[in-house]
C-alpha cells in the first residue's frame, strides 16, 4: 500500500534530517567555538556520519520507496512527491561516486578548511595549494561520474541553481560588465566617510545588532546571533536559525550590513511553510535565490535612503557621540560610497558583481579549461587589475580571501551576482502591489516580508528556482533591471550625467 | 584471527566515538547557544542518534567481537581488552532496556531539561513535576531490568562509581555529619567579605579567567572557555575540552572558583594518556574521581593561602581599584567564609557536604523508599532546616536549584562529597613526594599536575575507580582525612579551640 510506503519514507526522512542536523551543528561549532586542536577528531567524526548518510541516501530500499512514491504521485501529499523527486536527482549525483571517495572528500574538506584559515592568516597560498588541488580534483571526478559528457563546470553550477550554465552566465556577466563599467568609470568626487570609522565600541554595536534583528522581525526564540570572523547563516529547520557577524570597532557599517545580509538569509528560512519545515524541501531553494534575499535586504532595502531615515534616530541614540554631527542623508551617502576595492565582502553594491565575475571566470577555466590551481594567484591578481584597476598586495587580500573554495564550494560565487540581479527585478514587481517605501520609511518591514513569504519563502523547494522567480516576477528573468537600478541609484548619488 | 577481530572492533569503536561526539556536541550546544524554540527538533534528533547507538552497542556482532577479544585477552592490547570488558558491562545495562523505552527516555530527558530551565526561572515545581516523575519512573524501571533483585538506588550509584553503595555512603555521611557539624556550630565571628562584592566588570573578569587558565596550564588550542548560567565541563576526546563559567559583576569569587573547579575537570581530561585518547576508556573513570580533581583544584589548592598569595599580585593588577585596599590574607579569609547557605554550588568547603547529604538522603528515599516526587519540596525544605538550620524561601533556591535531576542524573550527587574526601587524602599522599606548597606559593602547578597524571590521569578507565584511588593513596580510602583537613583548616581560620 502506498500510504504504508509514505509512512516508512517519512521515518527515513526524519532520520536523514537528524544526521544533517548533527553534521550541520558540527560545522557550525567548527566555525564558532571549537578549539583548533580538535580538527583531526572532528574530521573523522564527519567521515563516520557522512558514510552513514551516504548509505541511507544511496540504499536500494530508499530508491525503491522513492520510485514507488513517484509512480503513485497522484495519491501522495505533494510535499512528499517533491521531496522524492529531488532526492532521486540528489541520489543520482551521489550514488555514482564510490563511497570511499565520498567519505574521503568529506574529511579532506574539513582539513582544507582548517588549513585555509591558517594559510590566510599567514598569506601563504603554497600551504593551501595541495589541499585546494585535492578538492578540485575530487569535484572534477564527481562531476564526470555524474555527467561524463557534460562540461564539468556546467554540472557544478547546476547543483547550486538548477538550470544555470556558463552560456547564461556569460551573457549575464557581459551585460553587467557592459553597462556598469562605464558608470564606475564616471565616478569622481568621493563623499566624506570618516565618521564611519570613529570608535564604535563592540558593546554598543551589539545593542545595535539586537535592534536590527528586531527591525527585521527575527524572533530570538528561533534565531540567534553569534560572532565569527566570517559572518554566515545556518539553519537546522526553521526553528533553529543562526546568523553571525563580525565587529570592527573602527567601521560601524561592517557589522551593520553583515547583520542585515545574514538577517535576509534568516528571514527566508524563518518563513518557510510550517507544513514542510522538517522535510528536506523545507529550506531555501537555491543559492541564487538565497543570495537574492540577503542582498535584497542588505542593499535594496538596507542601503536605501528611506531605510536609513527610519533607523537613524535609534542609531544616534546608541552611538550618541559618534553620530551627533552626522545627518541621515550623510550616512546614506557614506554607506553607498562606490570605489573599486580588494575585498568582495566589503565591496560596494556597484562594483560587487565585478568581484564575482573574477571568481566566475577563474572557476570556469579551472574546471572547463586549462587553468591550474597553482596559477590562481597570478591570474587572480591580473584580473583584479584588468576589471577593477587595482593591485593586489598579497594573497591574504587576494585569492585567499574567501572561505568558499576551502570548503569545496566551487560554482557557488555566481549566485551572489545572479541573486543581486533577482532582487532588483523583485522590488520592481513588489512596488506594483505595495507602497514599499512608505513602509520602509516607517521602519516597518512586515508587509515586505509578507509579500516575499507569499511569493517565495513559503514554497521552500516546492518549485524549481528559475520557475519560482519567474512566477514571482510575473515575467522572465531580465538582468537589465539590475543594471538599470544600479545606474539610476549611482547616477543620483554621484550626480553623474 | 583475533587481530582481524581487533581491527573490526577498532573500526566499530571509532564509529561509536563519532556518534558520542555528535550527541555530546548537541548537548553542549543546547546548554550554550541553541535558540530555545529548537527544543522539539533537537529532542527528535537525539532520539534518532540514540537509537542508532543503541543498535550498535547491543548488536550481536558487537557482543561477539567483545566476547572473542575477552577470550583472547592475552593476545590483545590491554587497552582494547579493558574497553571490551567495560563495554560488556555497559551492554548488559542497556540491552535489558527495550529499545523504544531507551529512545523515549533520551527524548524525555531533553524535554525535562528544557522545562526545568523555565520552571526554575518561575520557581514553579509543579510545572517540572510530571517530567521529573517520568524520569524517575524510567530510571527505576531500567535499574530493575538490569538487577531485578538489587536495591534500585545501589544499582544507580554503581553506574557512577563502580562499587559504591548505600552502606558505604551511609557510613561516609555519618562520619562527615558527626565530625563536621560540631565544627560548624562553633563558628562565630565572620570576616569582612564586602570587597568581594564590589563592582567587577565582566570584561576584567574575562581577563582574569584567561590568567587562571594559564595558571592551570590549560592549552587553549585544546581547551576553550565559554559562558553559561550553570558552569560545566565537557570533552570530545582530550583534544577538545570545554569549560564554561558564569560571571556575576558583584561577586568576583563566583566565576573565579567556577573556572578553577571546571579547570580541574579539564586538567584531568587533558592529561589522559595519548594511547587511549580516542577509545571509550580515554576519559575520567568515574564521577567521584572526576569531582575529586575539580574540587581538589578549587578548594585544596585554590582556596589555600599559598595559592592566593601566588595569584594576588595579578588580581590586583587586573582589579586595580577593587582590590587596592585588600591584602592576600584578607582575600584568603574571605573566600573561605563558612556559613550555612541555600545554594550548593555557592556553598563553602565546610558546609558543602551537608548540601550533598540532603540530596543523597532524598534520592535514597525516592528510589529505595517511599518518597514520592511530589513531596520533594517539602522534604527538601525540612532537611535544609534540620541539617543546615536555614529556611528555604522558594523552590528556585530549593529543590529546583540543580540541573542534575532534570537530565536524569540520579545517584550523581554523592560523588561530589566522596570526591572532596578523595582530594584530602590525595594531598596528604602527594606531600610525601613533593614540596607541594612551595610550588603552589610560586603559582607553579606543573609538578602537581605531573604527579596526578602519573598516579591518576593517564590511566583513563584502565583501572576500577576504587582501585585507582587506593593505589594513588597507597592505602584504603579513609574519610577522616577529609574531616581532619576541614577541622584543621577551619579551626585555624576561625580560631576555634
Amino acid at each position: 500500500m502506498i500510504q504504508e510506503t509514505v509512512e516508512r519514507y517519512r521515518t527515513y526522512l526524519e532520520k536523514l534530517r537528524a544526521y544533517e542536523h548533527a553534521m550541520g551543528l558540527m560545522s557550525y561549532d567548527m566555525s564558532t567555538v571549537m578549539p583548533k586542536g580538535a580538527g583531526p577528531v572532528v574530521g573523522d567524526t564527519f567521515g563516520v556520519l557522512s558514510e552513514a548518510m551516504y548509505d541511507m541516501v544511496t540504499s536500494p530500499e530508499t530508491e525503491a520507496m522513492q520510485r514507488e512514491i513517484l509512480e503513485h504521485r497522484d495519491e501522495v501529499d505533494s510535499a512528499i512527491v517533491r521531496t522524492a523527486e529531488l532526492a532521486m536527482e540528489e541520489r543520482a549525483r551521489i550514488a555514482c561516486v564510490p563511497k570511499d571517495e565520498y567519505v574521503q572528500y568529506t574529511i579532506d574538506r574539513t582539513t582544507a578548511d582548517q588549513v585555509w584559515h591558517e594559510a590566510k592568516l599567514k598569506s601563504d597560498f603554497q600551504m593551501f595549494l595541495p589541499h585546494l588541488e585535492k578538492l578540485i580534483a575530487a569535484q572534477k571526478r564527481f562531476a564526470l561520474y555524474y555527467k561524463p559528457d557534460a562540461p564539468v563546470y556546467d554540472t557544478m553550477l547546476d547543483a547550486y541553481e538548477k538550470g544555470l550554465n556558463t552560456a547564461t552566465l556569460d551573457r549575464f556577466f557581459a551585460t553587467v560588465r557592459e553597462r556598469l563599467v562605464p558608470v564606475i568609470a564616471k565616478i569622481q568626487n568621493q563623499p566624506d566617510v570618516s565618521f564611519l570609522h570613529r570608535h564604535y565600541p563592540i558593546a554598543e554595536q551589539r545593542i545595535f545588532s539586537d535592534y536590527l534583528m528586531d527591525v527585521l522581525g527575527l524572533d530570538r526564540k528561533y534565531c540567534i546571533i553569534g560572532e565569527t570572523e566570517h559572518p554566515f547563516t545556518t539553519s537546522f529547520t526553521k526553528y533553529d536559525v543562526r546568523i553571525t557577524t563580525h565587529y570592527h570597532e573602527d567601521a560601524v557599517e561592517a557589522s551593520m550590513y553583515s547583520v542585515i545580509h545574514e538577517g535576509g538569509h534568516a528571514t527566508y528560512e524563518r518563513n518557510i511553510g510550517d507544513d514542510i519545515a522538517r522535510l528536506p524541501i523545507g529550506g531555501g531553494v537555491s543559492m541564487s535565490v538565497h543570495e537574492s534575499q540577503s542582498r535584497f535586504f542588505e542593499n535594496i532595502i538596507g542601503r536605501s535612503e528611506p531605510f536609513i531615515e527610519a533607523i537613524f534616530p535609534k542609531m544616534q541614540e546608541i552611538f550618541k557621540e559618534q553620530l551627533k554631527d552626522v545627518t541621515a542623508h550623510e550616512f546614506y551617502v557614506a554607506v553607498n560610497k562606490a570605489e573599486p576595492s580588494l575585498i568582495r565582502t566589503e565591496a560596494d553594491e556597484l562594483t560587487y558583481s565585478l568581484h564575482v565575475m573574477v571568481r566566475y571566470e577563474l572557476e570556469k577555466r579551472l574546471f572547463n579549461g586549462d587553468l591550474a590551481a597553482k596559477d590562481l594567484p597570478k591570474e587572480w591578481n591580473r584580473m583584479y587589475k584588468e576589471y577593477l584597476g587595482i593591485d593586489v598586495p598579497d594573497d591574504r587580500r587576494g585569492v585567499l580571501q574567501d572561505s568558499h573554495w576551502a570548503t569545496g564550494l566551487f560554482g557557488y560565487f555566481p549566485s551572489y551576482a545572479v541573486g543581486s540581479a533577482y532582487g532588483a527585478q523583485l522590488i520592481k514587481r513588489m512596488e506594483r502591489d505595495l507602497d514599499v517605501w512608505t513602509f520602509v520609511r516607517k521602519g516597518d518591514l512586515r508587509p515586505i516580508v509578507a509579500w516575499l513569504t507569499e511569493h517565495i519563502y513559503r514554497f521552500g523547494c516546492r518549485k524549481e528556482p528559475g520557475k519560482l522567480m519567474e512566477e514571482a516576477f510575473g515575467a522572465p528573468f531580465d538582468p537589465t533591471y539590475y543594471t538599470d537600478y544600479l545606474t539610476k541609484k549611482y547616477s543620483e548619488l554621484y550626480c553623474l550625467d
